[in-house]
């Protein structure tokens, strides 16, 4: 079911430090910082050779990292993103095995433009999962 | 510098359940079991289109993820695993930069049969990052 591995998402208090470790110090390719105001986000893209890690800063009052940056000050690595081929039948799926999706099981247009839901940590050895049809 | 990313690695509480998630709940290319004796872990490797998973478990009594999985009883994201070239060039580069390899410095053999340093993840936003010459 699941194809490719999306992306890493590590949440991070300073989005310019962050930027620069990646791109001065490990030479990554890195992208200008993009606000995605309805997921209460401000994201750099990395871009490595296979996949990309995106960098996530709170942005606005009730940003869903807000929280994580709270218990982890100093950043973390906040969820991993798979693709699937299709949303709902993924969903479903996993719903008939058992596992919790977040939310109210509906997919929400995620920071590239498609369909994309989270699945329960506890569901997943303590790993917060993110779908992404694509 | 940094080329593909050549895993993430999940500390896991119960690797049988684990690998059943990702085969039988996400449909993934999951392998047996292969203990790592000298770096203290039991490896799933979750083989996906781009790059792989590692379901770590401890292996013996000073397995360097116990701590990890004793803080995080459910299991988590542990590390992330990026490819370079030449790992004592990323090495030099790294120090120059001020940023700390952790242990002593010197690479070891990995999981993989190649050279590898971890990275203190104070200087990477809260995540422990391993690099691997390949």
């Amino acid at each position: 079911m699941i194809g490719k591995l999306n992306h890493v998402a590590i949440a991070v208090p300073d989005l310019e430090a962050a930027s620069r470790t990646y791109r001065d110090v490990l030479g990554a390719q890195v992208s200008a910082p993009q606000s995605v105001v309805e997921h209460g986000v401000t994201v750099v893209f990395v871009q490595l050779d296979n996949t990309k890690i995106e960098l996530l800063h709170p942005l606005g009052g009730k940003s869903p990292i807000q929280g994580f940056l709270d218990k982890n000050p100093s950043g973390g690595i906040h969820h991993i993103c798979y693709e699937v081929p299709d949303i709902i039948a993924a969903r479903e799926r996993l719903k008939a095995s058992g596992a919790r999706v977040l939310g109210d099981g509906e997919p929400k247009i995620g920071a590239h433009g498609n369909p994309v839901l989270f699945l329960h940590p506890k569901d997943f050895n303590g790993a917060l999962v993110e779908l992404e049809q694509a």
